[in-house]
């Protein structure tokens, strides 16, 4: 293999320092134009390659996957990137990662960046911006680009392209038939606004499992959340307004909660209040995170599987990468990931 | 703004499909070289861009800072992962986020897919395999190529690059001291294997609270454990361990564990052996996850503060980036991170 030359044999040959070679390879307006052509000519001279960008702009082909996720800090999203990867690995890809930071801005600028020759094509779940400003525009110009993209979890109908989503509404309804059939007469949902798609679906679940119970919803025993607060930090307010909630309605006996957070909560904020779980008051959650298996009682939670749903999701993604087929790869389809409810100790 | 002509236009205007378009641009071998040339003479004639490398071409920085951490199912290094977007954002800089998945090869793969002008620099762990090997040329290639590292946690001393660790033995000595203070008189130490540094500094740091306060370490209390296996499977496996060492130890009364996992295992094992926490037996943690704080009973840790170590770390890479003397972009510093403990139930 013929030894590449380095900028610091650049440097030294020109009597410069490793940052002017640096600066003035990438026309820097720090450099002056004198300096900037003697280093150039040299680095072309000595067929200097600062990267590889002259090879990916012969052949398009990154075999790089480009992930856009929410939130970094989140077991749910790093289960899926770990399911991707699994499946990337395997068939010849490589993933990297963009954090959205639930910020429409944020979401467009990486996908920009990634689509600029570093990727293949994209998985990603939408920011709770992007939901509640209902602006798309960048996922079809990125499509109508030729990159196809694979939307999980967080998906919309105006976005026409592959999906994974989990099964939110059958999810939340057997797990509230669940508290029923244990003899829940008062079960309190604690859930999110509605502008985000997955708390609306399991909100509707656990309507539909009181309906066909024919227990009346009361609109007392639903605490919507705003989860656009960091609860890692407003944790307390997060609780006190589950006290209020139990407070207000001294018969609760069963709680559905949209997430692991809220779930855990409720069970601290019920034994602060003296109620033995399950025996007075019986928990369930959705998410299977850590937290669940390790809290004392262990929490008995809807398993989303995310795993799996990134493994399905690369699938999609390379599937069309490589498709052959033409027409199919302007056809699209959703795959639901059942869930399961993984029962511990926190219900009978 | 002059509207860009789309894969799609060209698609229609050629009576071809839209793949065929983006396989003919990507130059592949599945499209005739008839077809080919046709399209990419059509794609010139309108000023079609694929993307924008031309662009990137032209003005090397990126403005982008790219972070390679070893596992992302991991509290501490997403935590690590805020600190280093929270800077980012605020300098004008945005992130993107690669995985080795402790593997050497990985680790290589994805530095070098950034290094081609995706970003500007590097923030990184190392994986446990490139420790294991001890190969760290693709560190020192990179830097040579005029790209900054920026080393966090797992560190060597034979990169010379920034650095920003967290004070392992200084956080494991005072945890071990407060153990001593409240009156343990038989220690046990959960701990990795020696080649992650991490572990051995805080075994270190126990060996030497031992030490100071003249109590004799004693090698049937020092547990390591085998962490290539992954514990989320192999939880187990890790309680067998821990219930044999209580059991041939009946007077232990004190657990330092050098991570979360370890100590909530070794919790559990205590409970289940009848143990009361923390009147029989005291444990405190390294390393404040989700985990310690949502415990039952709450586990006493070391925290490391990770955001605060990927917030110094930001500032090094983008100071190091922006840095207009020379010197100074030649000048390396290891930034040290104090721990500090945060006591909670599990001690006394």
């Amino acid at each position: 293999m013929k030894r590449k030359i380095t900028l610091k044999q650049i440097a030294r040959e020109l009597d410069v320092s490793i940052s002017t070679v640096s600066k003035a390879l990438r026309n820097s307006v720090e450099i002056s134009d004198d300096t900037k052509q003697k280093v150039q000519a040299f680095a072309k001279l000595y067929n200097y390659r600062p990267n590889n960008i002259a090879l990916s702009l012969k052949n398009r082909r990154t075999n790089t996957i480009g992930i856009i996720i929410p939130e970094i800090v989140h077991h749910f999203f790093s289960k899926v990137i770990r399911g991707v990867e699994l499946v990337a690995n395997k068939r010849g890809y490589n993933v990297i990662v963009g954090l959205s930071n639930e910020s429409f801005a944020k979401e467009v600028i990486n996908m920009e960046m990634l689509a600029n020759g570093s990727i293949d094509g994209f998985i990603l779940s939408m920011s709770k911006e992007t939901l509640q400003q209902q602006d798309y525009h960048h996922f079809n110009e990125t499509m109508s680009q030729g990159m196809p993209i694979v939307m999980f979890d967080r998906v919309v109908s105006d976005v026409n392209c592959d999906k994974v989503i989990v099964d939110d509404f059958n999810g939340a309804k057997n797990a509230v038939k669940k508290l029923i059939n244990n003899k829940c007469k008062s079960i309190a949902l604690i859930t999110t606004k509605d502008y985000v798609s997955v708390g609306k679906l399991r909100t509707q679940g656990y309507l539909e499992a009181l309906e066909e119970s024919k227990m009346i919803p009361q609109s007392e025993l639903i605490l919507k959340i705003d989860d656009s607060l960091d609860y890692e930090v407003h944790l307390e307010k997060l609780e006190a307004e589950i006290e209020q909630l139990f407070k207000s309605n001294e018969k609760i006996d069963g709680v559905f909660a949209v997430n692991e957070l809220y779930a855990l909560s409720a069970m601290k904020v019920a034994r602060k209040l003296g109620l033995d779980i399950p025996n007075d008051i019986q928990v369930i959650g959705f998410t299977d995170g850590v937290l669940s298996k390790h809290a004392t009682p262990s929490l008995t939670t809807v398993s989303q599987h995310a795993q799996q749903m990134g493994e399905k999701a690369a699938d999609l993604l390379i599937n069309k990468l490589e498709s052959e087929n033409d027409e199919e790869e302007e056809r699209f389809q959703t795959l639901v990931i059942p869930t399961e409810l993984i029962e511990r100790e926190s219900t009978k």
